[in-house]
């Protein structure tokens, strides 16, 4: 019905969108950033304005810290760290010029490397290629907080382009109800969720769930926020399995897993979900003429909010373990 | 899996919820007090430490306000003035004693009245029949705007009883995420999420899609908040629909709707959902033990929430409008 | 030579200090609890000022976070979060009591309970059994951060007790410098160094040389710090082996370990190191008279500072996830 | 188990250090730039990528400021400030010159002179003899405030070469904590700890306790830096002793003295110590591959830092006492 | 002349000033602080409105750091340590309750200790006894620097008292062109001297020409400050030298030494001065009205400076190694 | 002492000034230049390296300021502008040369003319009779502004010369502390303080103190900047006193005056002090090599400063009326 009346008033604003349902080439960076501006460039083809990756994408998810202990993990740690992503660096180039190439934004998920510490980071590339913005996942999950370092309040962003106001936030990030509250503040209208392929990881205690988690949390996110929501996740593919060594352990992991989805502002599912081995470009027209009546129901920063009882402080600061003195 | 651990290490905490998928006697707040003291009754043979009822079940929802002008709804807003709830009065007595009697807590939806205003009310009893608090509604949603006043900061409580930290919210203010989060950060334990039901009125606008949003919510709440969340709905019966005049307009209204589950902290479906016209009071053990396992995940409020990056700040004033010069 | 000197100029001020190299009743808080209040009736027999336990002694370091897989890990973190301590409460009372009794301060280390989240913590009881202070561990070290949250800047005390100036650190925390400097500027004089036995966990990383990281880093801070160390740590016993499930995997953990000594300003040993499985009270007296030679060559916070090239800046506010609106 | 890791995984990054435990041809500059420009073709033909020289080597370390009264070392002072080097001079061309030729990067020990005031200070050559940086001594320790001015916060720099990120201290300087942190926060992979043959100086009130002291010092620093050092000091030689007029004064001053060693960021020596009278070029292969599995435990400067609750400020101006006005 | 042109227009200002040329009883605080008392008292009765001691009066001068090695004088400094002066402390309280008796203000030379460091110290007290400023020496003189921290910038004051503008500087400051410059821009009218006894120590490099140069310095700075200048100095006392254990050691120190007196501020001595062993409370009525002949000729401040030339840049922040985050 | 020392480690560099007592033919540039030429003559035979002649030598002081009212002074101003040196021209070429015969270098006082404006200069010649600087004093004194335009901060040079850095100053100047800070930090060695006959000038107010004025400030200047002054003041001669027909005027100006010495970095002196009409040439050899044993106690502008507190602002430009435009 919304979508009746917002074309009879003729204020429809489309933009296609398109989610990777796609596995890495597993600790393989290069090989890795051939594959998105490959798959960057096939969204280009299909049309779509945003392409979307999963979380840490760029060199593949640690699937080792559910499955292995801390020190049989170590090599693997040396791995990644040597295949993570700085930026900006060739790799980062590399999705540049093929989001400029398929004239698309593109919103990568990887490992980033900055000094000795990795950071689980979501890219933005506009589509001429420049990088855009940053978000540093806050607060690693559980056994993630052996391999990620934490971000700050300082990229806590909603980029304001011309396709509309995007963000985004990663996994376990969405149970941190004031962190997305703090995008809700700033008018999001397209909202990236990127996850990874846990519901395959079945030595992982909540490899059961994952997915209604996952959904749950973006359905629930689009309804509080009046957003669109892109949920992305990644497969678990047959090379990384090998790579772990755990060819011949499903209770381990097996391939497949993710649940990737298009949500409106209303909390329906309007594209997916995809689930399963097989990789996928999900695209989807979403319309952002039909946040209007969301924010006519629930404006959670607007008048659906009660700023006399609650204001959420944010320190928005970089935060420095050294500074010159002023 | 986790229940096998839990009951493995014999630290089971078990508490009985009945969750009253059931309808008012419309617009009659003696005869719907009745109905409510029978099934506390009810419950309190079938084990349960605690009753709830859904969003003012006293005396039951204006649904005329998605279905009349505002004209035509005046005189069922006096109806319902008339029989609205003072607290204390004759009928929360009345409850109370049920409780003791059953020897359960309960937590009734209840349209409040104070001098001139009517509130959305939730109110807890404890099972000696003791009024424990009170949350009113801080922001009625669209057209309830119509009926209701706001609540304020000063019943924003989570109780602590015997049987776990128990607190709840009503309807929209779900999708509030600050609201949602003020009852997070004080150890939340048993949810209650109570709602009207909306997916019955069909010249809603939200009716298709409300038991979805309700759904995700309570099951986003659950996971964000390691929480239990008892939802609960009523169905919108006959002789409502015969009040509001709508017999023969199922365009505006139908019997039914609803939808009542349990939901555990790590967002899976334990009980329910049970949905539509018949009333059902769904029973049900949960076990407060499984929450060390979400804790273990998810502590928003503790190991996994940034206090450096966000604190909300809440104020908890009684909102005067007159008070003593100081 | 120093100590000649002191004693000519009889300046002397003797503390005697215990430090208990003691394992746990293994994941069983009240019966560590009678353990530890034993080994203070002990120590005060000695005459001991001063009774220092190792990092979480109460109930015992989870030492399967670096031997088993997350998944595996969860039944040992119920009973963990079961078994610890919540401040105050009857195990800290008991504490307390043991302490008065045998007239000395205690320092204990122990997993500590608040809301959903366990942190590892130092509690500190002056001798008539008040508690004094309290310090979190500010940042958990690899694997640990999946079971320990974070403390934060408001409990980075020097406590200023007749004793003499006493602070503590725990583990890995003597690898952040800013943090043994926030204590040097407050101008400790007997530090506190808790650690793990985890040179007996043959399957950490850093077993084979965590004793010697400790052993420098004590004396490394003693020197630089102007202060006393008491190093303090617990072996493995058996009953945690067992418990663990490993009694036949010694690949994974062994008993022994532990490197507890008392260190003076200068860097010198000057009790033990007591090692190994055998439990030992060490019991030492220390003269803070001689912290004046220290301060002579090196006063860190004093006349071998450069504030005019460095300042610390310190937020020692209590990080908050909710405060109330001014 | 971490080198074969390392192995595995082929990312080994090899460097050859030699650490130069040799005494200068006391109060001679001209006599010890000709004995340094041997070392360094000796380490050149040894294959050092990076050669090492103690403390003020050039022209050695101002013994008599412990045993003898400060007008009894006037005319010592009188010839260290006349032997003390300018830079750039022709002292330092020639060690250029024969870093050049040996086609290896040194650290040279210096007493530098600038107008009326020595500074204690480390000189950096690349291999093609430039002088990338120096760095002097911030704080003078007890009685060498007699002979030395104070560096300041302009030169604390760790330099990026191709070997790797090198810095480096100067004695008393390790027990400055926030002076090491300056270092860590920039990345420092290989860290020079120069020192004085005082182990030797019977008459230093810290003599006995010297080498231990400084072993203390540099291996915490590799760990909490998770950084190589070399640590490298000056024996006493006949011809000091003989110049000081001590030939007779065991209780004063000996031959010998000195420790050096080579640390890896485990904290554990991988070449030496080699102490004592005889001299020696320690030569050492260091693998900068190793580092990654020190900073999976602790980056100090990363996911180990609580930026939230410290952040060090620097002032790095140097410090004028005349400007031109702007 | 002046003073009669001063008579003559009537604009007289008199304070009488009294310089206590005295000994300590070495290293003994509480003695010191009696005989000081007494000597106030003294200066009361003589209707002295300001009295002035020397440099680290209470509890004495060093004199070991010229005339012993380090080692030699460890315990002297641990002696010095003990008995110096807390700010505030009972010590403080002793001398301004004495001013507050005698009426007079008092500067008092003192070894100030605060945390590990002492600090070279000028305290000020009004005559009510109240500490009304503070001067740490800035930077200590050669082997000083082995006893005394250095001040900072933020007690660079001149006192605004109803006896006039008072301020002063320690010994080796009055060389430190920049820092008496600090006092001259404040209007500076009578300035303390205080220097210790170094004539009498024959082992100081210095010790021949010391009161020639402190009289230069002084007369100087009278001309340069058109300010009055009391020079106060301590004479070496037979106590200090057998505590040093030199009674028969003429070639290290004798008793005697030290040159007190009164300067005008066109550099004529008008009190003293007064030498040697002998003590004495050298009283003297300063009159402030001949100020203004000076400023006549050199305004140094004023109508004779070139601020288009030069501008010395003050930094009088205090020094802090540790400050809260803001 | 320190000669002996520096004697013994043979580090002397011997430098033979000549400081010139003498008086000009007053008001009488070529009488005056061929005076000097003669006595540059003379100094040169007494191995002079360095001659130095008083402030103003040509053509003379205008003592008229001092002992005449302005209007009556006017003619004998016409006549000191007539007879002014202008920077090149004869008279400046014939002292070059006679420098060059001596082979010496040469200091000049003179009343510099530059338009319709006087300076106040000292000019400084080398041994090839090369004018190697200048510098017009800054600000004159009292009533010599009515004689004198003002210098500017572009000729506060230090001369590096083969026999040293030399400067000076010029009067009144000395009370200047910045302005004698501003050769300090340039590392003078050689310290030329040129000065009038003020003493023999009864009317002036501060003829009895100034001999003592200009000694304080001489002997303070040579121990703040650690450099050697040398000191040169003008007598008051018959013509002088005549030309001015105050033949019969003792009460206004008497012949002889002045203060002329050589003063060492200790601040004693070294030659002289030569005072009254007799002229004299005052010749001394000075030792640079004792200057560094004055660094070692106080390098104002090295290790005795404290540029973190003080920093010295100074316009070095030349003041001009008038620029292009840029």
């Amino acid at each position: 019905m919304d979508k009746e009346i917002v074309k009879n008033i003729d204020k429809t604003k489309i933009v296609r969108v398109a989610a990777a349902h796609v596995a890495p080439i597993y600790l393989d960076r290069e090989a890795t950033v051939k594959k998105a501006c490959g798959l960057i460039a096939d969204a280009g083809q299909s049309g779509a304005n945003l392409v979307v990756f999963p979380e840490v994408f760029m060199p593949g998810y640690p699937y080792w810290i559910w499955t292995k202990t801390t020190r049989e993990g170590m090599p693997y740690f040396a791995e990644l760290y040597e295949n993570a992503v700085e930026v900006p660096s060739a790799a980062t180039e590399a999705i540049g010029k093929a989001a400029k190439q398929a004239g698309t934004y593109v919103v990568m998920g990887m490992t980033e490397r900055e000094g000795g510490t990795l950071y689980n980071t979501l890219l933005y590339f506009d589509n001429t290629g420049m990088i855009i913005g940053r978000h540093r996942k806050l607060m690693p999950t559980m056994s993630e907080r052996v391999v990620w370092g934490r971000g700050d309040g300082s990229d806590l962003e909603v980029f304001d382009t011309p396709l509309g106001k995007i963000s985004g936030l990663i996994c376990g990030e969405h149970t941190m109800d004031l962190t997305r509250y703090a995008l809700i503040t700033q008018g999001e209208q397209i909202h990236i969720a990127a996850w990874p392929g846990i519901s395959a990881v079945t030595n992982d205690p909540n490899c059961e769930i994952f997915n209604q988690v996952a959904e749950c949390a973006c359905r629930h996110h689009a309804v509080a926020a009046q957003s669109f929501v892109v949920c992305v996740m990644t497969p678990v593919a047959q090379d990384s399995i090998d790579k772990l060594g755990f060819a011949d352990r499903p209770d381990m992991i097996t391939t497949g897993g993710g649940w990737t989805a298009v949500i409106a502002p209303n909390g329906q599912i309007i594209a997916g979900p995809h689930t399963g081995a097989e990789e996928k470009l999900l695209v989807c027209d979403i319309d952002l003429g039909e946040i209007v009546f969301a924010k006519f129901s629930y404006d959670s920063a607007g008048h659906y909010s009660r700023p006399d009882v609650f204001t959420l402080h944010i320190n928005r600061e970089k935060q420095r373990i050294v500074e010159d003195k002023a």
